[in-house]
């Protein structure tokens, strides 16, 4: 490697700022280039919902690293306002265009790193672009979107898209004490979730009147006289109305650049590479939402437009730019967490609707369980959904949903899984317990334990949505209980207490398929080991117990 | 396997009510007995400090699993108040002392679970068992620690042993708005924690005027002249004085039963087990505080005097005893928490002192970073060590301290830490990140990323104890935080700001061992890049930087 290579990397934020640090670190005498087609060369995007919404008070506090300090500290050549628009692989040189001075220039590179992101989807139909129209990906949009909400005499927010920025959107938005409405093609929030893992989520949005059009998608986007957003048209054709539409329909990743000189594009549509971050080309590299990642629950390469993987494939392939050589860029797991209102939701890995969607054959149990120890003030509930291997126990992929805790579970099974961790490593894992952080047995235990007990024929689960039609359904919860909040989409289910199981079992018949269930699914357990072990030979704990039946039944198909 | 196979329990509580539960599952027919030497079956030991501070209001709740639950739910003969006092291991008999009626029987097993826990130590002193001197093992203990504390006109406390009881103690006296004073032979509170860790703990109680009594042992109860405790007079001469003692000086396994019955006691004096719990007498099986484990750090027995693996091993050696088949018992790696007032400390694995006192080669980086995003509200800095093999990278163990989301960062080094993991693959975890939750580069990442600085040469780290003489010290601070705060134990260091350095590196001697230092190691990293860049040979980063080595100077031995 000579003394005086140049770097040039295209696209700032995450991706690219992690890589233009870390190659100015590796190699002082390099000459490093940073192209930024927009203001900002390093903002904190995922902060933008909470700037808009006012909890980060400060514009300020969002520009995370300064075209000054990147200047000053890592002596980077910061271009802002600058995009690059053509690769001349053969020559190694780029054609920038200057948007500030309006003119075009010749960049020649030794190294190239493409950290261009991702584009906003936005349907291509009428008004699209109307006043009152919004996207969110960069600080611009913010500010946008900030004045419009707060300086505008606005009272009502239109969010299309329930993922991750959309929900933040809805929350902020409940935040400036706007109504919002929350349309989304899909029949349930956050899609990534399982239907019923979505269902607290939808709940805690539906308290707080948020208007949802669930499994509707966007016709039109309406406009009043002046042609302001008016709201949006949906498919059904309800009309949800309001004074500015936010578009969280996902993203593209921007990869025309690479396209149009000859690199390789992934199965995905993201740019590919190999575990250095380097293209078809190995002097150009791709980092970030444009780029694709090796996927850990399946082994394929797959785009993942999160900000973990790309601070960490952008410092890496700095470093392998400027010194010829990193570590190898990780397996990713596609973990996220959103808060929405009380609740927060967390996943990583694969759902079981993904897992089927892929054809990987996956089975998973869900336990609810206290985030710290119960006889300690302040327990609140979270669900576990685990999923996982049928054959060999392997971990796939969890979601975890609760008030508190939700975060911490899931990244002790992202780290399962980034070793390639199956249910019964997860049993024996040593987590730290003291009454205000855990319990003896955590929840990840419990989740655990129940997939050890799937796999071994200890007990069996059914998942919570199942159709119980033709099953003997056994409801173990007190009296009490079962009439304050019946098993839904059971209403034949026999009711026998857990504690009088034993005298009572010659009311059911043994021979019949039949399902236990209870609270959460702990004494379902030890009623199906009852039954088991007493001449019923086909028994079943309905995952999840009562609680957990109730979302998958409200979120159902067709119901 | 007999169908009707007599399993007996010694000792209840996390282990054993494990066991008995656990065993039933797996067999229905079988007779499982239950023995306890005191009033109650299960309780939650762990909650007995909140519950002597009122944090835990009522006393019902640390009743987990009471003797009427056990006996309906789970068909358990549970028998309190007898205990074990004789082991016939050729007849498979026990004899019984029924401490209520206070006679003797025999009673035969076909397996033995031994979950007799452990004693608290106390010293061989007189007074030790006057009035008001206390040890805390049950609620017994609890209601009589309570009782005098709350009934009694008790002004102050003493506490003797900082360990996490004591601690805890400690932190619910002060609730109770009792004077305390804190007594510890070694010198720090926490002794599992490398000295420096322990600092912000140490502060935390200083600061809420508990006084402290540090590397000053026991050495004698005083009295009044009724006999009651007054306090405690220390090795030193000091006298600590107060209306109650609670002495928290560990434990000391309860083996005799075992010991007696011929059975192998192992090297941490805690009885010998097999990977399913089972002693030198494969019919008989030990867990909990009185057993040993696999320690995963050594790879030998250890003893783990903690509720989390005394649950795993109880379920494991009741499956077991139960079915005669159950998984492996996993490695455990001692993985615990403990809060003191708003600070909380966890631990996994090895601190850099018990690694050196087993003489295994270890190193350490220890970071500060914030728990969550540093531009969302609410963020709060915490403190990561992370102990690791120099030559393989294998990550040994974590110490974290800060005020919030400590126990999440150990809970993924432990997990890490099970699957046999290093310091790269930390490096390379996919963790949830949103603003609320934590940051794209998690301060697990980044103590990783120096860690594998550190084994790549890249940024060597110095310990944050380090003797700096004839050393050249750069800070890299701006003049205004060094001021503030100047590195301690450094009265030459040299204050160059890191945006100077690369123009003023001629006021340095690029022959001299430097040492630079930030206010956490962030730029530290940065200027050592620099200067390693430019000639100079022998550049270390201080370890954890300003902020951490002012904890270090504090707890500095002889200082």
């Amino acid at each position: 490697m000579p003394q005086k290579t140049t770097i040039v990397i295209i696209g700032g934020v995450a991706g690219g700022a992690s890589a233009a640090t870390r190659a100015r670190r590796m190699n002082e005498s390099a000459e490093i280039i940073l192209l930024e087609k927009d203001e900002h060369v390093s903002f904190a995007n995922c902060g933008l919902p909470y700037y808009i919404g006012g909890e980060i008070e400060q514009r300020q506090k969002l520009l995370v690293a300064t075209a000054e300090l990147l200047r000053q500290r890592f002596q980077i050549d910061v271009r802002a306002n600058q995009e690059a628009i053509k690769i001349d692989r053969a020559g190694k040189q780029l054609t920038v265009r200057d948007h500030l001075k309006n003119e075009e220039y010749a960049l020649a590179y030794d190294k190239l790193i493409l950290s261009p992101g991702a584009s906003p989807l936005v349907p291509p139909m009428e008004n699209a672009n109307a006043s009152g129209v919004f996207t969110l990906r960069n600080l611009a949009d913010a500010d946008k979107i900030r004045e419009h909400a707060i300086k505008t005499s606005a009272r009502k927010a239109v969010v299309v898209g329930a993922g991750f920025i959309g929900l933040e959107m809805v929350e902020q938005f409940h935040r400036l004490e706007l109504q919002v409405a929350l349309a989304e093609l899909q029949p349930q929030v956050l899609p990534p979730l399982d239907p019923e893992m979505s269902y607290p989520l939808e709940k805690a949005l539906r308290d707080r009147d948020v208007q949802m059009y669930l499994g509707d998608g966007i016709a039109s986007i309406m406009t009043d006289e002046r042609g302001n957003a008016s709201g949006v048209k949906l498919q059904s054709g309800e009309a949800a109305t309001g004074d500015l539409v936010v578009l969280g329909l996902g993203v593209r990743p921007n990869v025309q650049l690479a396209k149009a000189a000859g690199l390789e594009i992934g199965a995905t549509g993201g740019i590919a590479v190999n575990r250095f971050s380097q293209t078809s080309d190995p002097d150009i590299y791709a980092v970030g939402d444009a780029a694709e990642y090796p996927y850990g629950p399946t082994g394929t390469q797959m785009r993942v437009p999160l900000a973990g993987p790309a601070n960490r494939a952008g410092r890496l392939a700095g470093e392998h730019a400027a010194s010829g050589c990193s570590a190898e860029m990780p397996d990713v797991q596609g973990t996220a967490v959103v808060r929405v209102f009380d609740q927060a939701a967390a996943i990583t890995g694969l759902s079981r609707k993904m897992a089927a969607r892929l054809g990987i054959e996956a089975t998973s149990v869900t336990i609810a369980a206290n985030h710290h120890a119960g006889y300690y003030p302040g327990a609140k509930q979270l669900a576990l959904k685990l999923v996982f291997a049928p054959d060999t126990g392997k971990i796939l992929g969890a979601q975890c949903v609760g008030v508190e805790g939700v975060d911490k579970r899931i990244d002790v099974i992202a780290t399962a899984m980034q070793f390639g961790g199956n249910v019964r490593q997860l049993a024996g894992l040593d987590l730290a317990y003291a009454p205000p952080f855990g319990s003896a047995k955590d929840p990840v235990h419990m989740a655990a334990f129940s997939a050890c007990n799937h796999l071994d024929g200890v007990d069996v689960f059914l998942e919570s949505d199942a159709d119980l039609d033709g099953r003997q359904v056994v409801d173990v919860r007190t009296p009490k209980e079962v009439s304050a909040k019946p098993l839904a989409g059971a209403d034949d289910a026999i009711p026998i207490p857990l504690d009088e199981l034993r005298q009572r079992m010659g009311e059911l018949d043994q021979s019949r398929p039949t399902v236990v269930s209870c609270g959460v699914g702990i004494r379902a357990h030890a009623a199906a080991r009852i039954l088991r072990q007493n001449g019923f030979s086909d028994v079943k704990n309905l995952s999840g117990g009562a609680l957990v039946r109730e979302w998958a039944v409200a979120k159902r198909p067709n119901e």
